[in-house]
Order: structure tokens, then C-alpha cells, then sequence
């Protein structure tokens, strides 16, 4: 497999600044503590969430780092907590279209080397859809990036319908990835398990509710994509699969069978495991693969082009793995 | 790969009756219904919950199916339903031995083509374990079946520290099975989502539970088998592998890595995909993988000789799935 331009759909920025917080109490506002001109913290009200460095705002130590990692392009989405679904309305506007406007600027600095995902304010889905416009037109970012579930409802309800509706006809693409796992509750009192096990179940089960929704049966041309390679969606697609068939289309309530909507969607390459990400290239979604590090965060995949050609070289047609999903994705193709 | 005696470790039964209610009144007090000689409708307490048949508790009917697939041997289990977690502790005590017993009859009655899997009375763990030598003793069983949850709270809770203490002590074989979900109720509104998503969700998040809890490390001579081939766990395995050398063993609270921890285990062969199992075999769990067909239920893995035979012949040692990984399990090496 010939290493081609690697992009990674799956990066994170956080702004330099944030707004202030509006008359100064709306709970979980985050705001960033500059301690250098290299180091920050990000506080959701006056709770510290998570220590970051100019790798999160700076274009140019980004560029860097790329050019070592072999990265051609990186998409730039928000640091999911800063989604503020949590928010009321009228300030998540504004507050979102700040963030909008930064990854905007900062797609506009090196074009060549960025895309960008916005935020749009999913605690509204028509609002949302509103958004989806200066998404598009004012900010000309290639989608949005959304969390797994709203403030506890995974997205498959028909309340996101004028959301997904909008994407469609906009073209714009829609990376869901992980947010305040519903499992949390269950798993907060052993370490690390709501981030290592907690994110990429959640991720699944929306991705399992949108296809048994028949979200994906009524927007066909939707484009989906899912962080942490869809999380643990593999082995409940194969278990939705067996069960679609022995129930008769689960009682005739979904037309087409999950492994079919499933391989239309896409999934990003943060699975840590060439071989788990070969079973999903080969048997799942060929073709729908691209990559993602989480780029600049801990769990980050390191190396990443290293490890696309590790996989790559399992899969039968590993060539879309570089940048041929990512670009069909991205409405680039 | 020669076929050998198939064990199939995951297998159900329903008495043909049960204890009445004591007093009348207890919520989700399980009741059989018989409509004819064959057929029998499971009640919890007013509401109907499945339909069943002689496959349930004729043991004639049973060994007819086993020649005709192929099985040698089944681990008769209880419906998990049945195993009652949600009752007051004397009636649960009282209906776990009936049910122990009714499994014990059914062993004794062809001991060369079945084992069995007991239930205790998981909502008091100290008197779980009291109730293990029973297990053991009395009724001659193999081990085990418990619930993924209880009542709410996974397994690696140190209050199931006796149960786990007493089983390992006595040589007890645990099969953890899903049930109740605790991913249900935001899934409840997608047609069949809770069992096909949720019932594999709920398993591994029950074992990435007990690895962080740091059951396997507390006991290490445990004998733990999951149904489902562990439901989601590879793809979080993956994860918290990473996750665990990324923040120095979880911070120095986990001393050997998940994946160690999960090699220890034993999961079914219950995942209705010969690649993904293969996986499971090759990478995650190998020599640890059992072959398991939730007989005689609708998601059923029927022609499991030839579905074993599949997968045999995609794992380096594929020859435990026959029996030897369930001999281990049960303990009858």
C-alpha cells in the first residue's frame, strides 16, 4: 500500500479566548485561564475540566506537528465539552458562532493543511438547523460535529429530524462523537472507565438508534460519520443483523437491515487495534474508514500514518483509508 | 480442524412449574402458565413475558435437538429472568433452590449430556455465598449464572466481594449473563434495541467493570465466563488498553494491564459472526473462548457444530472451542 496525504477527520481546537460569560452566572460557561503563551486550563464555570497547550489554538505549532506526522489536513472540530448543549439557547447561539468563527479563521490561515466542523446548538434541532446556513455560507466549514447524545437523548428522535434534514439538503457532514456518556453514572466510581469504555459505548448506541430510528431510511443521503470507529457498534451490528433476520425486519418496523445502513456511514481509525479496525474496514463498512487521532488530547493515536498503513495492508481496498473517505465525507470528493 | 463433542455452555431452561407466590402478593413473581403438554406462557407476576416450550424442560426433547445439531453436551442455566434478583431475600432463597433443584433433576437424568449452572440470591451477597456450598454440595452444579447487573450496579462493587471470595474458594464457575440493562431506558422507544444493543452493552460493561474494580486481580483463580463472546468488550478493551499505558496504569490504581485481566476470562461463542470471533479467539482471549447458542430461544445461533467449525478454522488454536475451554470453565479438565 502506497502511503498517500494523510487527512485526520478527527482533531480537536479549543480558542485562545472564549466570550465572557453573560452576566456572569450561566452554569458550566467555559473559560479559559491562560497560565503562558503555551498553557491554559479550561474551566465549565469555576470547575477545571482539562489542562491544554497552544497545540489547541496555534496554527502554526499544529503545521508542525502535522508535517512530522505525515498529516496532510487535519479537520478541526470543537473539544466536544465545548458543544454547551447544556446552555440555554439564546447564549449557546452566540457562543457557538464565536466557535464557529474561530476554527473559521483559523481554516482561513493555512487552507491548504485545514478543514473545519462547527457546533450548532442541538438543544434546539430546529434552531440547530437554522444554524446550519451560516455554518455553510458565513463560515464555510465542511459540517458540524455533534455529541453522541443531547443532554440524554440519543439522536435518532424524531425531534432531530429538522436537523438531519437540513444537513442533507446542505450537504454539510455530521461527526458525531462522544459526550457525557449515559453510562457515566454507572461507571464513575472505577477509574477511567467513563472515558475508555463510557465514550465508545455511547457512541455505538447512537449509532444504534439512528439505524433502528430509520434515520438513515429517511435521509439517504445523509453523510454520518462516528468517532472511535463507531465505538462499540461491531458486535451489536452483528447481533442487530441476527436478530433483523429472525425477527422479520423486527417486525417489519425496519425495511433494510442494519449492516446495510451501517455501511453507510462512516467511522473514523481511533479503534487502537489494526486488527478490530481490518474487521470493520472488511466486513462492516468497506470504504468508509478515515482516519482520526484526537489529535491533540491524551488517548491520541500517535503515529497515525504509521498505523493507516499497518491497516491498510489488511484490507482489501485500504487505499480509501488515507483520504478518499475523508474527502467523500467532507462533500470533497 | 477435526470436530469434536461440542459443549454448549449457554443454554436455558424453565421448569415446567414453579413455587406459587408466597402470600399472593410478591411484585414479578415468576409463573408458568401451560397452554398444552408443549407450550407455556412465563409470567412475572400479572405480565406475560414469554412464550415457551417443551425445549424449556424436556430433557427428552433436548438431547433429540443436541443429536440433530451435533451438541454433546449443554450447562443447563435459568431463564435469566428467573433468577429473581428483584425479590424480597427469603421468597428468592426458597425459589433459587426449587430452581437449583429442577436443574440438578434434569442433570441427573442423562448426567452424560449436561451440566449445570445454579442461581443465588445475588441482592444479599454474604447470603449468595452461603448459598454456593448448596450450589456445590446439594445439587451437584457446576457454578453459577448471574445477572450483569444487580439491581442496578455491576458486578465489580466490592459488596460482591464475599460471593466472588466463596465462588473462587469453592471452585465455582461464574456466568455472567445480561439482564435488565441498565442502557434500557434510553433505548426502551427503538423496536428491539434493549435486547440486541443493550443485552451486549450491559455484559461489557460489566467486565470492563469487574477488570477496573480489580476483581481478576483480587482473585485471581476465579473462573469467569461472559455470554455474548463479552458483548462489546473488544472494542473497549482496545481502548482502556491504551487508555491504561497512556496514564501509567490508570494512575497506578490497575497493576496489570486490562487486556491481561481479560485473557483470564471466558466468553461464549454467542456473537453470530465467525470473523469477529476469530478476533475475539486470536487476539483477545485466546484458548478462552466456549461455544455458547442461548438454545432454545429466538436468537438462537442454530448449526452451532457448523458455525464452530467456521471459526476453528480462523483461530491458531482453534481446538478448545469444541470443548476444552468449556471443560476448563466448569472446571472438569
Amino acid at each position: 500500500m502506497t502511503e498517500q496525504g494523510l487527512i485526520d477527520v478527527h482533531s480537536h481546537i479549543v480558542p485562545r479566548e472564549l466570550p465572557a460569560n453573560p452576566a456572569g452566572s450561566i452554569d458550566k460557561w467555559p473559560c479559559i485561564q491562560c497560565q503562558s503563551a503555551t498553557r491554559a486550563t479550561v474551566l465549565m464555570g469555576a470547575k477545571p475540566f482539562r489542562q491544554i497547550d497552544e497545540r489547541s489554538w496555534d496554527v502554526r505549532r499544529r503545521v508542525v506537528d502535522m508535517d512530522r506526522d505525515r498529516v496532510a489536513a487535519q479537520v478541526l472540530s470543537p473539544m466536544p465539552e465545548l458543544l454547551s448543549y447544556w446552555i440555554e439557547l439564546g447564549p449557546a447561539v452566540e457562543l457557538g458562532r464565536y466557535i464557529n468563527g474561530a476554527i473559521a479563521a483559523m481554516v482561513a490561515e493555512r487552507p491548504d493543511r485545514f478543514f473545519g466542523l462547527g457546533s450548532v446548538p442541538l438543544q434546539d434541532p430546529v434552531r440547530a438547523a437554522e444554524e446550519l446556513r451560516q455554518v455553510k455560507d458565513k463560515f464555510g466549514l465542511s459540517g458540524v460535529e455533534v455529541g453522541s447524545n443531547i443532554n440524554g437523548c440519543y439522536l435518532g428522535d424524531r425531534r432531530f429530524d429538522p436537523f438531519f434534514a437540513a444537513a442533507e439538503e446542505l450537504g454539510l457532514a455530521v461527526f458525531v462523537h462522544a459526550l457525557h456518556p449515559l453510562a457515566a453514572p454507572h461507571l464513575a466510581n472505577t477509574p477511567n472507565l467513563v472515558s475508555f469504555a463510557g465514550f465508545p459505548t455511547d457512541t455505538a448506541l447512537c449509532a444504534a438508534n439512528l439505524i433502528g430510528a430509520g434515520v438513515p431510511e429517511r435521509f439517504p443521503r445523509l453523510r454520518i460519520g462516528f468517532s472511535h470507529g463507531g465505538g462499540t457498534l461491531g458486535p451489536i451490528l452483528h447481533r442487530m443483523e441476527h436478530g433483523w433476520h429472525r425477527t422479520k425486519g423486527f417486525d417489519g418496523k425496519l425495511p433494510h437491515s442494519p449492516k446495510s445502513y451501517a455501511a453507510r456511514f462512516f467511522y473514523d481509525s481511533l479503534v487502537y487495534d489494526a486488527q478490530y479496525l481490518a474487521h470493520l474496514a472488511n466486513h462492516l463498512a468497506p470504504g468508509q474508514i478515515f482516519a482520526g487521532t484526537d489529535y491533540p488530547y491524551q488517548v491520541e493515536q500517535r503515529e497515525p500514518a504509521a498505523f493507516i498503513a499497518s491497516v491498510a495492508d489488511l484490507v482489501a481496498d485500504g487505499s480509501s483509508l488515507w483520504s478518499g473517505a475523508a474527502k467523500r465525507f467532507l462533500g470533497r470528493a
